[in-house]
């Protein structure tokens, strides 16, 4: 067991620690869904009590990995599009696609934390992920728009699309164990459950393509 | 109180006047997140421990009402493109929609049975649920693809892509309390939650524009 961080310094690089663990922990048991803040804890050699210290509850923790994940988002895709100023909305669409994609444990959080995100988390923490999240998602706009053909308004349902499907999908695609049983047994059930990836990208291709579309 | 149900037809009955309770009760919480089977047994006058007879538990509910959801949309888009035969891509998207954000509850199921279809289901009842509910899919594809221009591997993925926004959208444009706190102090962050409806056409109808665009 660890002893108790003292310095404030000590106290972040053990959060990130635990951050670390439950990054493991949800990779391991196929996403957020049996994450507990107990689980983490023992799995980053801290005591079950203690990590109130770091996280004030589950859903703060999952906040905090969802904030992480807005971040890296941006700067995979800002970084993908940098320089180009002629993407067509395909381009456009896989790139975001495929940096979502790129990204498992943010793509399970995309719907945990919208239901999630209540009585355990106070108004100053979910201020706090909102603003950070939706600063994020305004710097991927601008550099789409910048490195294509899109408008910023096509992008902005662009992305609203990418995160509605993701959500979604990313859930059907990894089922919980009653349901990856059923399709085990019975194939044909399952057929939307296999296809995660391609599914994605070729439907949110088809979005951009029709959002430049005139009616 | 209710006394017991004795025969099998006053059980069935039984068993619809506790699904009739638990739709009021979502359409009066916001949602099925808040419901549980105690609430549901106590709105419809019976003894919480007596709804077990009826339902083997929470999950249990839920996946008849989604069952009833299917059915319900199947019969509500099927009706919409009786006689039909050239509607457009973007009429076709406007019908899946509409049919879709007239049933609110159905809206929410569609993300908590995926999430929730686990151990409290039997194999045997979450067969019956993917199976009945893959049949309302393909009649729905089926009646779609005959109404309109669109192949049925571009209605399939239009559907797909309905789920899938619908899902995710009416859970954002339904917050949770803390969230809708916070949109209430900063309307700003709580843009997207405002505007399911018509956000859901326009992107569907995107989508649909562009699933029968040449690449």
């Amino acid at each position: 067991m660890y002893s108790r961080a003292r310095s404030a310094e000590a106290k972040r690089s053990r959060a990130e620690d635990l951050l670390g663990a439950a990054r493991s922990l949800a990779a391991g048991l196929g996403g957020v869904r049996h994450l507990t803040l107990a689980t983490v804890a023992e799995s980053a050699g801290l005591h079950p009590s203690a990590i109130r210290r770091y996280f004030d509850s589950r859903e703060d923790l999952l906040l905090e990995l969802a904030e992480r994940g807005w971040m890296q988002w941006r700067e995979a895709l800002t970084a993908r599009v940098e320089g180009a100023r002629n993407l067509t909305p395909a381009e456009i669409a896989e790139a975001v696609a495929t940096t979502l994609i790129a990204q498992p444990l943010f793509c399970d959080l995309l719907i945990h934390v919208p239901l999630g995100l209540d009585g355990d988390v106070g108004l100053d923490r979910a201020f706090r992920y909102k603003s950070n999240a939706a600063a994020a998602h305004d710097a991927i706009i601008n550099a789409l728009t910048a490195s294509g053909t899109m408008s910023a308004e096509a992008v902005r349902n662009l992305t609203t699309a990418a995160l509605g499907l993701t959500a979604y999908l990313w859930q059907i695609g990894h089922p919980t164990p009653t349901l990856a049983e059923l399709y085990a047994l019975h194939p044909r059930l399952g057929h939307t459950a296999q296809e995660f990836e391609p599914v994605l990208i070729r439907l949110l291709q088809a979005t951009a393509t029709g959002l430049v579309t005139p009616r």
